[in-house]
Protein backbone atom coordinates (compact mmCIF):
# COMPACT_ATOMS: atom_id res chain seq x y z
CA UNK A 1 0.00 0.00 0.00
CA UNK A 2 1.23 3.74 -0.92
CA UNK A 3 1.76 6.17 2.27
CA UNK A 4 0.77 9.92 1.58
CA UNK A 5 2.42 12.17 4.02
CA UNK A 6 0.19 15.10 3.75
CA UNK A 7 -1.21 17.95 5.44
CA UNK A 8 -5.49 18.09 4.91
CA UNK A 9 -5.89 21.60 3.59
CA UNK A 10 -2.77 21.97 1.41
CA UNK A 11 -4.19 21.87 -2.42
CA UNK A 12 -0.83 20.54 -3.52
CA UNK A 13 -1.37 17.20 -0.66
CA UNK A 14 -4.88 17.01 -2.24
CA UNK A 15 -3.78 16.46 -6.16
CA UNK A 16 -2.69 13.22 -4.67
CA UNK A 17 -5.57 12.34 -2.89
CA UNK A 18 -7.77 13.21 -6.27
CA UNK A 19 -5.81 11.14 -8.43
CA UNK A 20 -5.37 8.12 -6.37
CA UNK A 21 -9.15 8.49 -5.63
CA UNK A 22 -9.54 8.43 -9.13
CA UNK A 23 -7.22 6.19 -10.19
CA UNK A 24 -8.41 3.58 -7.30
CA UNK A 25 -5.11 3.34 -5.62
CA UNK A 26 -4.85 2.01 -2.11
CA UNK A 27 -3.24 4.66 0.08
CA UNK A 28 -2.62 5.16 3.97
CA UNK A 29 -2.85 8.97 5.31
CA UNK A 30 -0.15 10.33 7.74
CA UNK A 31 -0.94 13.63 8.49
CA UNK A 32 1.66 16.26 8.95
CA UNK A 33 0.88 19.05 10.35
CA UNK A 34 3.32 22.13 8.95
CA UNK A 35 2.08 24.61 11.63
CA UNK A 36 3.28 22.88 13.78
CA UNK A 37 6.55 22.38 12.78
CA UNK A 38 6.26 18.23 11.64
CA UNK A 39 7.43 18.78 8.56
CA UNK A 40 10.92 19.76 10.00
CA UNK A 41 11.19 16.86 12.42
CA UNK A 42 14.10 14.89 12.24
CA UNK A 43 11.94 11.85 11.35
CA UNK A 44 10.02 13.44 8.21
CA UNK A 45 13.49 14.89 7.02
CA UNK A 46 14.78 11.67 6.64
CA UNK A 47 11.92 10.74 4.07
CA UNK A 48 12.27 14.26 2.68
CA UNK A 49 15.22 16.39 3.13
CA UNK A 50 13.26 19.39 1.28
CA UNK A 51 10.92 19.46 4.52
CA UNK A 52 7.74 19.61 2.53
CA UNK A 53 4.16 17.50 2.24
CA UNK A 54 3.06 15.88 0.06
CA UNK A 55 5.92 13.04 0.02
CA UNK A 56 4.03 9.75 -1.71
CA UNK A 57 6.25 6.83 -0.12
CA UNK A 58 5.38 3.64 -2.55
CA UNK A 59 4.60 -0.03 -1.17
CA UNK A 60 8.32 -0.64 -1.48
CA UNK A 61 9.66 2.17 0.92
CA UNK A 62 11.17 4.39 -1.83
CA UNK A 63 9.88 8.08 -1.24
CA UNK A 64 8.64 10.73 -4.45
CA UNK A 65 8.69 14.27 -3.45
CA UNK A 66 6.74 17.52 -4.93
CA UNK A 67 3.20 17.19 -5.99
CA UNK A 68 3.22 17.20 -9.48
CA UNK A 69 6.53 14.26 -9.53
CA UNK A 70 4.12 12.14 -7.88
CA UNK A 71 1.09 12.61 -10.03
CA UNK A 72 3.14 11.88 -13.04
CA UNK A 73 4.57 8.75 -11.28
CA UNK A 74 0.72 7.55 -10.79
CA UNK A 75 -0.43 9.09 -13.81
CA UNK A 76 1.85 6.58 -15.87
CA UNK A 77 0.08 4.16 -18.02
CA UNK A 78 -3.38 5.63 -17.32
CA UNK A 79 -5.77 7.52 -18.57
CA UNK A 80 -4.75 10.25 -16.80
CA UNK A 81 -1.58 11.14 -18.39
CA UNK A 82 -2.20 11.71 -22.38
CA UNK A 83 -0.37 9.62 -24.64
CA UNK A 84 2.12 11.02 -26.99
CA UNK A 85 5.27 12.59 -27.11
CA UNK A 86 3.86 16.31 -27.58
CA UNK A 87 1.00 15.58 -25.29
CA UNK A 88 2.70 14.20 -21.97
CA UNK A 89 4.94 17.62 -22.47
CA UNK A 90 1.99 19.38 -22.91
CA UNK A 91 0.93 18.19 -19.64
CA UNK A 92 3.97 19.20 -18.13
CA UNK A 93 3.96 22.26 -19.10
CA UNK A 94 0.79 23.28 -17.40
CA UNK A 95 2.48 21.31 -14.30
CA UNK A 96 5.41 23.72 -14.27
CA UNK A 97 3.35 26.45 -15.15
CA UNK A 98 1.06 25.89 -12.08
CA UNK A 99 4.34 25.68 -9.77
CA UNK A 100 6.14 28.52 -11.02
CA UNK A 101 3.34 30.83 -12.33
CA UNK A 102 0.45 30.19 -10.61
CA UNK A 103 0.81 28.41 -6.87
CA UNK A 104 3.68 31.04 -5.75
CA UNK A 105 0.84 33.50 -5.63
CA UNK A 106 -3.02 31.95 -5.76
CA UNK A 107 -1.28 29.41 -2.92
CA UNK A 108 0.99 31.29 -1.01
CA UNK A 109 -1.70 34.02 -0.71
CA UNK A 110 -4.36 31.62 0.49
CA UNK A 111 -1.62 30.39 3.24
CA UNK A 112 -1.22 33.97 4.65
CA UNK A 113 -4.82 34.76 4.29
CA UNK A 114 -6.73 31.23 5.81
CA UNK A 115 -4.26 28.65 6.91
CA UNK A 116 -2.19 30.78 8.89
CA UNK A 117 -3.57 34.39 9.56
CA UNK A 118 -1.66 34.98 12.07
CA UNK A 119 1.50 35.78 10.25
CA UNK A 120 -0.66 37.71 8.08
CA UNK A 121 0.51 41.40 9.01
CA UNK A 122 3.83 40.29 8.60
CA UNK A 123 3.02 39.18 4.68
CA UNK A 124 1.12 42.72 3.97
CA UNK A 125 3.79 44.38 1.40
CA UNK A 126 3.27 40.89 -0.73
CA UNK A 127 -0.13 41.14 -1.30
CA UNK A 128 -0.31 43.52 -4.15
CA UNK A 129 2.52 41.71 -6.36
CA UNK A 130 1.08 38.24 -5.47
CA UNK A 131 -2.38 39.65 -6.44
CA UNK A 132 -1.28 40.91 -10.22
CA UNK A 133 0.72 37.48 -10.97
CA UNK A 134 -2.03 35.56 -9.37
CA UNK A 135 -4.22 37.22 -12.14
CA UNK A 136 -1.78 37.39 -14.56
CA UNK A 137 -1.95 33.35 -14.49
CA UNK A 138 -5.67 33.07 -14.46
CA UNK A 139 -5.57 34.95 -17.25
CA UNK A 140 -3.39 32.46 -19.14
CA UNK A 141 -5.36 29.85 -17.68
CA UNK A 142 -8.55 31.66 -19.21
CA UNK A 143 -7.41 32.16 -22.80
CA UNK A 144 -6.58 28.61 -22.74
CA UNK A 145 -9.89 27.32 -21.65
CA UNK A 146 -11.48 29.61 -24.95
CA UNK A 147 -10.35 27.13 -26.95
CA UNK A 148 -9.45 23.88 -24.88
CA UNK A 149 -11.91 21.74 -22.61
CA UNK A 150 -8.82 20.86 -20.69
CA UNK A 151 -5.10 21.94 -20.63
CA UNK A 152 -3.36 19.19 -22.05
CA UNK A 153 -4.65 17.37 -25.39
CA UNK A 154 -8.38 18.25 -24.79
CA UNK A 155 -8.55 15.55 -22.42
CA UNK A 156 -8.92 15.24 -18.41
CA UNK A 157 -5.51 14.68 -17.07
CA UNK A 158 -3.12 15.44 -13.94
CA UNK A 159 -2.29 18.97 -15.67
CA UNK A 160 -6.01 19.69 -14.57
CA UNK A 161 -5.58 18.31 -11.24
CA UNK A 162 -2.44 20.05 -10.80
CA UNK A 163 -4.35 23.61 -11.60
CA UNK A 164 -7.76 22.77 -10.34
CA UNK A 165 -6.31 22.19 -6.58
CA UNK A 166 -5.79 25.87 -6.00
CA UNK A 167 -7.68 27.52 -8.55
CA UNK A 168 -10.82 25.45 -7.43
CA UNK A 169 -10.54 27.42 -3.85
CA UNK A 170 -8.58 30.76 -5.12
CA UNK A 171 -11.12 32.76 -3.46
CA UNK A 172 -9.39 31.59 -0.20
CA UNK A 173 -6.17 33.63 -1.32
CA UNK A 174 -8.51 37.00 -2.24
CA UNK A 175 -9.17 36.03 -5.78
CA UNK A 176 -12.19 36.93 -7.37
CA UNK A 177 -12.87 34.10 -10.20
CA UNK A 178 -16.22 35.71 -11.40
CA UNK A 179 -14.61 37.32 -14.22
CA UNK A 180 -13.25 34.55 -15.75
CA UNK A 181 -16.09 32.63 -17.21
CA UNK A 182 -14.32 29.52 -18.89
CA UNK A 183 -12.21 28.67 -15.75
CA UNK A 184 -15.58 28.88 -14.29
CA UNK A 185 -16.97 26.44 -16.97
CA UNK A 186 -14.09 24.14 -16.72
CA UNK A 187 -13.84 23.92 -12.70
CA UNK A 188 -17.38 22.12 -13.40
CA UNK A 189 -16.59 20.15 -15.68
CA UNK A 190 -13.39 18.62 -13.40
CA UNK A 191 -15.80 18.37 -10.54
CA UNK A 192 -17.96 16.38 -12.95
CA UNK A 193 -14.92 13.60 -13.60
CA UNK A 194 -16.03 10.15 -12.63
CA UNK A 195 -14.52 9.65 -9.02
CA UNK A 196 -13.81 13.00 -8.37
CA UNK A 197 -13.86 14.11 -4.44
CA UNK A 198 -13.50 17.10 -2.63
CA UNK A 199 -10.28 18.59 -0.88
CA UNK A 200 -11.99 17.07 2.79
CA UNK A 201 -12.29 13.39 1.43
CA UNK A 202 -9.72 11.12 2.80
CA UNK A 203 -9.90 7.42 2.12
CA UNK B 1 14.18 22.57 -37.87
CA UNK B 2 13.85 23.40 -34.07
CA UNK B 3 13.85 27.30 -33.06
CA UNK B 4 14.72 28.35 -29.86
CA UNK B 5 13.18 31.70 -28.56
CA UNK B 6 15.64 32.43 -26.12
CA UNK B 7 17.66 34.56 -23.95
CA UNK B 8 21.35 34.09 -24.28
CA UNK B 9 22.09 34.84 -20.37
CA UNK B 10 19.43 32.96 -19.03
CA UNK B 11 19.63 30.23 -17.52
CA UNK B 12 16.50 28.66 -17.97
CA UNK B 13 17.48 29.17 -21.88
CA UNK B 14 20.56 27.51 -21.54
CA UNK B 15 19.22 24.20 -20.26
CA UNK B 16 17.80 23.62 -23.58
CA UNK B 17 20.87 24.45 -25.69
CA UNK B 18 22.96 22.32 -23.66
CA UNK B 19 20.50 19.46 -24.33
CA UNK B 20 20.16 20.16 -27.53
CA UNK B 21 24.39 20.41 -28.49
CA UNK B 22 24.42 17.13 -26.16
CA UNK B 23 21.95 15.56 -28.09
CA UNK B 24 22.68 16.89 -31.77
CA UNK B 25 19.48 18.36 -32.35
CA UNK B 26 19.99 21.13 -35.23
CA UNK B 27 18.14 24.15 -34.16
CA UNK B 28 18.33 28.12 -34.84
CA UNK B 29 17.72 30.62 -31.87
CA UNK B 30 15.63 33.61 -32.11
CA UNK B 31 17.29 36.35 -29.52
CA UNK B 32 14.11 37.60 -26.98
CA UNK B 33 15.40 40.55 -25.06
CA UNK B 34 13.24 40.14 -21.83
CA UNK B 35 14.93 43.93 -20.64
CA UNK B 36 13.50 45.28 -23.88
CA UNK B 37 9.82 44.15 -23.32
CA UNK B 38 10.43 41.33 -26.07
CA UNK B 39 9.07 39.16 -24.42
CA UNK B 40 5.54 40.47 -24.17
CA UNK B 41 5.03 41.86 -27.74
CA UNK B 42 2.06 40.93 -29.33
CA UNK B 43 4.14 38.74 -31.73
CA UNK B 44 5.83 36.65 -29.24
CA UNK B 45 2.24 36.25 -26.84
CA UNK B 46 0.84 34.70 -29.46
CA UNK B 47 3.81 31.92 -29.23
CA UNK B 48 3.59 31.63 -25.45
CA UNK B 49 0.76 33.96 -23.66
CA UNK B 50 3.02 33.41 -20.27
CA UNK B 51 5.31 35.82 -21.66
CA UNK B 52 8.19 33.89 -20.87
CA UNK B 53 11.45 32.30 -22.77
CA UNK B 54 12.61 30.24 -23.22
CA UNK B 55 10.00 28.68 -25.66
CA UNK B 56 11.03 25.56 -28.29
CA UNK B 57 9.13 25.75 -31.31
CA UNK B 58 9.05 21.91 -32.82
CA UNK B 59 9.58 21.46 -36.75
CA UNK B 60 5.92 21.23 -37.07
CA UNK B 61 5.18 24.73 -35.29
CA UNK B 62 4.02 23.81 -32.71
CA UNK B 63 5.14 25.47 -29.51
CA UNK B 64 6.55 24.16 -25.81
CA UNK B 65 6.85 26.63 -22.50
CA UNK B 66 8.60 26.09 -19.43
CA UNK B 67 12.20 25.07 -19.61
CA UNK B 68 11.47 21.38 -17.78
CA UNK B 69 8.83 20.51 -19.97
CA UNK B 70 10.66 21.00 -23.00
CA UNK B 71 13.78 19.30 -21.32
CA UNK B 72 11.35 15.98 -21.10
CA UNK B 73 10.29 16.38 -24.68
CA UNK B 74 13.69 16.39 -26.33
CA UNK B 75 14.74 13.91 -23.52
CA UNK B 76 12.35 11.49 -24.09
CA UNK B 77 13.97 8.20 -25.91
CA UNK B 78 17.58 9.51 -25.34
CA UNK B 79 19.86 8.70 -22.65
CA UNK B 80 19.36 12.23 -20.91
CA UNK B 81 16.19 10.64 -19.41
CA UNK B 82 16.81 7.90 -17.11
CA UNK B 83 14.63 4.61 -18.24
CA UNK B 84 11.90 3.32 -15.91
CA UNK B 85 8.74 4.74 -14.27
CA UNK B 86 10.28 5.56 -10.89
CA UNK B 87 13.25 6.95 -12.26
CA UNK B 88 11.63 9.21 -14.54
CA UNK B 89 9.34 10.54 -11.29
CA UNK B 90 12.33 11.20 -9.45
CA UNK B 91 14.23 13.37 -12.79
CA UNK B 92 10.74 15.21 -12.55
CA UNK B 93 11.00 15.80 -8.81
CA UNK B 94 14.28 17.37 -8.89
CA UNK B 95 12.89 19.60 -11.75
CA UNK B 96 10.45 20.59 -9.78
CA UNK B 97 12.37 21.42 -7.03
CA UNK B 98 14.35 23.13 -9.22
CA UNK B 99 11.92 25.23 -10.68
CA UNK B 100 10.49 26.12 -7.04
CA UNK B 101 12.79 26.02 -4.20
CA UNK B 102 16.01 27.14 -6.24
CA UNK B 103 15.56 28.92 -9.53
CA UNK B 104 13.09 31.85 -7.47
CA UNK B 105 15.78 32.32 -5.20
CA UNK B 106 19.33 31.84 -6.71
CA UNK B 107 18.01 32.49 -10.82
CA UNK B 108 16.04 35.72 -8.99
CA UNK B 109 19.22 37.09 -6.97
CA UNK B 110 21.28 36.74 -9.68
CA UNK B 111 18.65 38.39 -12.01
CA UNK B 112 18.59 41.50 -9.87
CA UNK B 113 22.27 41.59 -9.10
CA UNK B 114 23.95 40.93 -12.59
CA UNK B 115 21.28 40.96 -15.50
CA UNK B 116 19.42 44.13 -13.97
CA UNK B 117 21.23 46.11 -11.38
CA UNK B 118 19.51 49.16 -11.85
CA UNK B 119 16.44 47.48 -10.17
CA UNK B 120 18.57 46.40 -7.41
CA UNK B 121 17.28 48.58 -5.03
CA UNK B 122 14.06 48.19 -5.64
CA UNK B 123 14.52 44.44 -4.50
CA UNK B 124 16.76 45.02 -1.46
CA UNK B 125 14.72 43.48 1.17
CA UNK B 126 14.14 40.17 -0.69
CA UNK B 127 17.97 39.42 -0.54
CA UNK B 128 17.88 38.08 3.15
CA UNK B 129 15.10 35.48 2.22
CA UNK B 130 16.47 34.43 -1.25
CA UNK B 131 19.74 34.05 0.38
CA UNK B 132 18.35 31.96 3.09
CA UNK B 133 16.05 29.64 1.00
CA UNK B 134 18.81 29.52 -1.76
CA UNK B 135 21.39 28.19 0.83
CA UNK B 136 18.27 25.61 1.90
CA UNK B 137 18.02 24.57 -1.72
CA UNK B 138 21.78 24.08 -1.53
CA UNK B 139 22.09 22.09 1.33
CA UNK B 140 19.41 19.78 0.05
CA UNK B 141 21.93 19.06 -3.03
CA UNK B 142 24.77 19.22 -0.76
CA UNK B 143 23.58 16.33 1.00
CA UNK B 144 22.11 14.19 -1.87
CA UNK B 145 25.10 14.50 -3.83
CA UNK B 146 27.02 13.48 -0.91
CA UNK B 147 25.97 9.44 -1.88
CA UNK B 148 25.18 10.03 -5.37
CA UNK B 149 27.08 11.22 -8.32
CA UNK B 150 24.01 12.56 -10.21
CA UNK B 151 20.29 13.62 -9.37
CA UNK B 152 18.32 10.67 -10.90
CA UNK B 153 18.70 6.90 -10.96
CA UNK B 154 22.77 7.68 -10.70
CA UNK B 155 23.59 8.90 -13.79
CA UNK B 156 23.66 12.23 -15.70
CA UNK B 157 20.18 13.42 -17.07
CA UNK B 158 18.03 16.26 -17.64
CA UNK B 159 17.52 16.41 -13.98
CA UNK B 160 21.48 17.36 -13.29
CA UNK B 161 20.96 20.10 -16.07
CA UNK B 162 18.18 21.71 -15.05
CA UNK B 163 20.06 22.08 -11.78
CA UNK B 164 23.68 22.81 -13.28
CA UNK B 165 21.86 25.90 -15.14
CA UNK B 166 21.47 28.34 -12.17
CA UNK B 167 23.91 26.37 -9.66
CA UNK B 168 26.97 26.75 -11.89
CA UNK B 169 26.69 30.26 -11.75
CA UNK B 170 24.93 30.73 -7.91
CA UNK B 171 28.18 33.35 -7.53
CA UNK B 172 26.49 35.83 -9.75
CA UNK B 173 23.18 36.12 -7.23
CA UNK B 174 25.90 36.43 -4.41
CA UNK B 175 25.93 32.37 -3.27
CA UNK B 176 29.42 31.23 -2.16
CA UNK B 177 29.45 27.45 -3.09
CA UNK B 178 32.77 27.16 -1.11
CA UNK B 179 31.04 25.00 1.71
CA UNK B 180 29.70 22.80 -0.94
CA UNK B 181 32.26 20.66 -1.81
CA UNK B 182 29.67 17.57 -3.19
CA UNK B 183 27.85 20.46 -5.35
CA UNK B 184 31.62 21.31 -6.83
CA UNK B 185 32.60 18.09 -7.51
CA UNK B 186 29.64 17.51 -9.08
CA UNK B 187 29.70 20.72 -11.37
CA UNK B 188 32.75 19.43 -12.24
CA UNK B 189 31.61 16.11 -13.57
CA UNK B 190 28.51 17.70 -15.12
CA UNK B 191 31.28 20.15 -17.31
CA UNK B 192 33.30 16.63 -18.03
CA UNK B 193 30.25 15.21 -20.13
CA UNK B 194 30.64 14.47 -23.83
CA UNK B 195 29.09 17.29 -25.75
CA UNK B 196 29.18 19.62 -22.86
CA UNK B 197 28.35 23.73 -23.89
CA UNK B 198 29.19 26.66 -22.04
CA UNK B 199 26.35 29.33 -21.39
CA UNK B 200 27.80 31.89 -24.11
CA UNK B 201 27.66 28.67 -26.54
CA UNK B 202 25.25 29.16 -29.82
CA UNK B 203 24.53 26.85 -32.80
Amino acid sequence: MYTLYSMQNSGNCYKLRLAMAQLGVRFQIRDVDILKGESRSIEFLKINPNGKVPTLVLPDGRPITESDAALYYLAEGTPLLPVGRFARAEALQWMFFEQYSHEPYIAVARYWLTIAPDGRETKKDCFPEWNERGHHALRVMERQLCVRDFFADGQYSIADIALYAYTHMADEGGFDLSGYPAINAWLERVRSQPGHVDIAWRP
